[in-house]
């Protein structure tokens, strides 16, 4: 048994090691702009199709260009090339760290040197002409809640009088289990829900939504699975986690309110959550780690990131940029999150839980401590209070039908270069009619 | 939009209509006792593998035996032969009711028609010799709340001094996800997880659990899919519903209470859920179904199931037992829940989830209003102020390292037969070592 309580003060953090230097990124034989997001530094994964080609395949985005990645393991890297054949990531995740390392080593060395040009040329397709797909099978998928600010500014709105953090927040990453089934890539509308909700005066009713929100998040992709009652400690996060992606976790918070005590959010979750079709290797975040902000009560032992030398910083210096009907809205830093996707798997596994290839856990809600910084309108506009005016001269409280919300991000790459993440992109569409329910047997 | 309050009182349920008269269960060519709970009324599915032969396949079990459904429908029906190829129920669950009804009559008939035994009979292997496996693909699992007494003992016992049903909770089956890749199959050790609790004296720690509980929970398996945006209506559930197993919802109670505010149950949870391997079809509780309570508020009309002719009562006669280490300590009727298995299907969707085969809905633990059929040990303990005596002359107020805990069940078959559902069991080994961390890498 270990005991956090009291604890000696946190120490302070030792410096992170200086960062590598700059080394330039290769623009290859395609000739990629140094400042390109999908440059040879990114080489994120996906799946797609094609309008003449149905079957799907998996993806590396480079450029304006999709790399058929099927099609060029079958011609340059048979040993792996099953791992691809069903045009979803789930081989690929499976594997583990060594063979995420050779293939994006192989993929690098096809589009920098000449002579595989011609093999490789005729497989890249117009990125335009690349039609995403969710590319991985979600197993489970659990929502974190590790922003400070988030959950302060939640707390505040939602019980207010109270403290607004609740007393095991510094103490843990909270989270929850969201529904896998309704993950969708960026692009799917989101119909507005339906749901029961309470009025002030305490009248029930059901019926579409009226406070549709959205969450700008990070999501994190594991990969190689582990064993029931193995958890994974802190050094083992980066053995286990395969990319990084964004995600929205649209939210009812109608729907959330009336139905979240005690057991926490469902209906008004579990409609939808968008993903964005690439998934960044977490190899190219190298130079986008950081230090995480200090915690205090240092936390226990098994989440304990502090001590010098036992870890990589496992913060991540992504700039998200949240944008309403191409407005940006809000731009939110996710290098100060209080918990860390490590600090988050290491909790989700303490009991035990076994992980699979294509479990998929998000950040929550990232916010940062200025309002122009928090990732949903709950937060921007206080629960509707504080409408959100937009440079269209229209205001939101929260959102309307034909909304559409695009979350973007990029961090820091190699050589002044950028990683970037493309984007996760929804539409909200009117709630569908009410069901008219069958008629009876007869009699 | 609808609304529910004010609403008009729930008028007097109308009669069920009577039950069919009694048919004799055909004894088959097996000569099957008229008392066997896996009599022909029975036939329920699962998956297997036998010690010749590591290849699983799906089986059906009857009376001492199980039928290996992957070779008979080669044999005997191999238009459908490649639903069962995997040896999972993975391709039957999503077939649909159509064909469920086809693969039962043709189980039924091997078994009965004198013709197929030369065939069949080659096929059954002694149901000792069948190693149970998780008979399908868990897709999402979500957990229900769905006993009145249950969650008013739980509210007594976790909120004393106030209304112990949150203001919700006669308003919608209260649910949340649960984790679907820690489901495991009867039979399969309950390691004891580690977690963070909190002390009466404030003082955070994490180590093994010390309040580990069980849950007796009847499940339900979700086959035919559906749209993204649809809406499952009470009179479609029998459509979407394939079969009924017994659940166990292991819980860390000191691990659940530290963390479950506000986002709800997480890691006292997660580390493992225990199912029955054999799954009842629906079809084959046809005697079972009996009314529902009255409930007051009446609900909004999505979960209505009081309208006359609507919708035939999915209220379901099962008689739970729960043994601890071969004592009885519980008799949870079933037939009393407040939310149907129906309703908590109407309610999942109506935000418009979709639904996938191999979803899994459980309906939260069953408790009665006598003591001795409470289906958690929190209850019968009343959170261990008062221990429950064993006849062996030990006392429980929580589970020990080495106790093993078995959930049965029947229900009303034709001609006065009965429904078996076989058992779920399990048994908790002691918490692992915690685990060493790693060094650091050196510097």
């Amino acid at each position: 048994m270990t005991t956090a309580s009291p604890q000696p003060a946190v120490p302070p953090r030792p410096e992170a090691p200086p960062p590598p230097p700059p080394a330039p990124v290769p623009a290859g034989w395609l000739g990629l702009a140094a400042d390109h997001p999908f440059g040879l530094q990114t080489l994120p994964y996906g799946s797609f199709t094609t309008p003449d080609a149905g079957r799907p395949r998996v993806g590396v985005a480079v450029g304006e260009r999709v790399l058929d990645v099927t099609a060029a393991t079958a011609a340059l890297l048979p040993e792996h090339a099953a791992l691809f054949a069903d045009g979803t990531l789930d081989g690929l995740l499976g594997t583990g760290p060594e063979t995420w390392a050779r293939v994006r080593a192989a993929v690098t060395e096809w589009l920098v040197d000449e002579r595989h040009r011609a093999t490789v040329q005729p497989l890249l397709v117009p990125a335009a002409a690349a039609r995403p797909r969710l590319p991985f099978t979600v197993a489970d998928y659990v929502d974190f809640y590790a922003s400070e600010q988030h959950a302060t500014n939640l707390g505040r709105i939602l019980r207010p009088g109270g403290d607004p953090l609740t007393p095991n927040w510094r103490h843990m990453p909270i989270g929850y289990h969201g529904r896998a089934g309704t993950v969708v890539v960026s692009g799917t509308p989101v119909v507005r829900p339906r749901g029961q909700r309470r009025a002030p005066d305490d009248a029930i009713s059901h019926g579409p939504s009226r406070r549709l929100d959205f969450e700008a998040e990070v999501g994190f992709v594991v990969g190689a699975p582990t064993e029931q009652g193995r958890p994974v400690p802190l050094a083992d996060a980066e053995r286990h986690v395969f990319g990084v992606c964004l995600v929205n976790d649209w939210s009812a918070r109608d729907l959330q309110a009336w139905e979240y005590v005690p057991l926490g959010p469902f209906l008004g979750k579990s409609f939808a959550t968008s993903v964005s079709p690439w998934i960044v290797p977490l190899a190219a975040l190298r130079h986008a780690r950081v230090a995480p902000p200090p915690r205090d009560p240092r936390p226990l032992p098994y989440l304990d990131d502090s001590a010098p030398g036992a870890d990589q910083p496992w913060g991540l210096d992504l700039d998200l940029t949240v944008s309403l009907n191409g407005h940006v809205v809000s731009r939110p830093p996710f290098a100060g999150l209080y918990w860390t996707a490590a600090q988050q798997l290491a909790h989700l596994t303490a009991n035990g839980a076994r992980l699979r290839a294509g479990d998929l856990f998000a950040s929550g809600t990232v916010s940062g401590p200025e309002r122009d910084q928090r990732g949903s309108l709950i937060e921007l506009s206080w629960n509707g209070a504080e409408p959100l005016k937009l440079p269209d001269g229209s205001e939101r409280t929260f959102l309307q039908d034909g909304d559409e919300v695009v979350i973007t991000a990029s961090a820091p790459g190699p050589g002044g270069a950028r990683i970037g993440f493309g984007e996760v992109r929804g539409r909200v569409l009117p709630a569908l009619p009410e069901a008219v329910p069958p008629p009876g047997p007869p009699g």
